[in-house]
């Protein structure tokens, strides 16, 4: 069984692999172009063909450990292997249809498997967050404490952006995105029947002006880019150190 | 009495503490959800079991520098827990309901208090800024040359982003995010009549078309990005030093 | 006459004279709210006084230099005193009052002569510039081939944005600092007639739709982007070789 | 023949070519004015001067290397040259005016063959590609996975973001920029019946509200930022290890 372990190990059938794994994102790529479709009927079933060869592959690496099957599911990337021929078998009609298409996705993503230097990138980022992980703790701090702010001050004025608390977090990453910000802040400062609720008047039923509100706003952006850039700065420092 | 301080020194009551933080943290998050208070109703009456508990570990940390009570006074954290806990008392029904709501978030930053490496980080945070002293200097009088000068040349045709010193303030933060400052801009080349005031015609009252007004705003973006970059790599710079 | 020279760089001379700005800045930000020009009518009255104060420094610095009156003239800063001074007697009245107002405002940057600090930090901003000039020279070639092409090619279609090369200018300025750069592209892919023009349909005369137009605005952000990083690394890097 | 090389060479003959180059922009910037092209109706004819002084910078080029012709075609910037002369030669009129005009503009970019610091950045900045080039994968692995997810989940609902792969991708790209990426985000979660369709409502045929859509934007944004940080970060270290 050595023999199998090499066959699998080996330049030419991890570059096969390559190759069967770029066919198969290239062909989800060309089918979102519906006239594509109609072009190359056959297109689809390099799908199938795709799926076999995945099969096979893993059916190889699987025999390639025997008799310690173990050491087979010992390995995380094999796993992730047998997850994406199962999601493969999920059927693409339906309405999970767009769901089942979306996990065929993850076929691209073997490809990591493959190059160890997206690997050790990928690892290099894992291994930056525990070390940065109390200036995360300080910017979710940030984001939890303005966002429950935000509901009991401005949910009756703005119900769109600031019903509750996850409607206010992802407001409140919106903002930090410098995303339109002054749009939620002006609903604010003037009142939802003076700004902001153009495209949904029904919903502005308390509307309330809070000139204040800009105080909110402004404190919030100026925390959270003190601290993103306490972030970012620390990373850099980080990285060099190594 | 060595023996209460060093049970509100010792590891489980500090956990005990961060995890009652933690659980008013919690509930403070789920409060935000109305459907969540209506199912359950007893959710309230945590923040009195809180409250409870911060009044104990309070009572415990005074009576554990006694009788030298001037040492509890002469720590900071134990008159934010003091502040914590008057907050606590205001009423939470009628026009103030929503700020009473807002003070009783401090609670969750007394998580501060027992995590050291929070501490840390903010220290140096308040530590970098006298270092960058002249800089934030120099971009405090950037904002405020131009907030004026923009008073004197666009109030007349733009009253709603430069009617006053702290409008124009807030209309120049809103132009250094670069969030629609185009807009701000295009009021002045064109005129208020012509562009940006669609959702406040009455106001426009004096409509002026000023083309060279492009100047000041790129010359204030140009200016305050470049004083920024100075503050940011300063930053950087100092940091590595360390 | 060497004791004239001592007093005016005496520390409390020099303290008393960044009092005076302060308050020279102070007065021009109150003068923005009219109600307080309501409320204390003699406010303008103590720019009489800052601006006597200036003619008395400036010539008490005249008289140091006395015989050589030359030095006097010599230092750039005096000359910015006699420049602050005429600039004062500029009329407040008629349809030039916003612009010396304005003037007025370098008052307040007579503070970077008295603060060393500030003058640091402006010499080591003056200084980065020849380090960089040729990444800077090529951000400008960048710019001016870009503009003058988007003329040649989305005039017809937008002549708000492209109507010629400075108007094409600060288009792509704006585009760089990304605000609102795909309201710019849209107009292009769809064509005036379709998009971007709701506020001034009557300058749509010769509507085209150019999906290619695409490729234009995504190579001039990512060419903008890779120089503009550049630039600064480069400043980081020269920042810390010092 | 040596004299010739000499020549093209020599200080002063590269002066007058840069002199010829710098005209050439300039005239083409010019002519982006219909008024001063009608003032100055000679102004076109100054691009015939510039034509013929490149044609016989060349040509003496070519004849400097004469015998050995092959040693001028080795030279990219020689070929560069004869393809700026043959562009010249595309006619100003029919409906392939504005390209001609486009390509005219390579005249420009025969600058950078005079100034050897522009060489030094852009070979700097070529060579940084490749040390980066499994980061740049990353985020290209990032950009076609979750294009291609958007367009099976969001195509029904939002054609005009997501028909196809190069309009997911434009669309992501503009996401990435966080230009307005929360009205892409907002036509999901409300459907597109209630947002983001009021330009071109004919286009809005299956509408549908997906609230977790939110999910998919914060991921991309979230996890390209932090590929995008790494790739600056990369540079950086990557710049002063040098
Ligand atoms: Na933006
Ligand atoms: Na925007």
């Amino acid at each position: 069984m050595g023999a199998l372990a090499r066959l699998v190990e080996s330049g030419p059938f991890q570059a096969f692999s390559v190759g069967v794994i770029l066919l198969a994102a290239l062909v989800v790529g060309l089918e979102t172009y519906p006239e594509v479709l109609r072009a190359l009927p056959w297109l689809p079933a390099l799908n199938t063909f795709v799926l076999g060869f995945f099969i096979l592959e893993a059916s190889l690496r699987f025999l390639a450990t025997w008799p310690r099957a173990g050491r087979y599911f010992a390995d995380g990337w094999n796993l992730f292997d047998l997850l994406v021929i199962a999601a493969s078998f999920l059927p693409e009609t339906g309405p999970y249809a767009p769901v089942a298409r979306v996990l065929r996705l993850l076929r691209v993503l073997r490809l990591v498997r493959f190059l160890r230097e997206l690997q050790i990138i990928l690892l290099a980022l894992a291994r930056a967050i525990p070390a940065m992980g109390y200036v995360i703790l300080l910017l979710f701090l940030h984001f939890y404490v303005f966002a429950v702010a935000g509901v009991f001050l401005f949910r009756e004025n703005d119900p769109v952006h600031f019903a509750n608390l996850h409607t206010a977090l992802l407001t409140l990453f919106r903002v930090m995105t410098l995303e339109d910000w002054t749009d939620v802040m002006y609903t604010q400062i003037y009142g939802c029947d003076r700004y902001g609720f153009g495209f949904a008047e029904e919903l502005c039923t308390s509307p309330r002006a809070m000139p204040w509100a800009a105080l909110y706003f402004v404190v919030f952006v100026l925390l959270g880019t003190v601290i993103f850039l306490n972030l970012f700065i620390g990373i850099i420092v980080n990285t060099m150190d190594e």
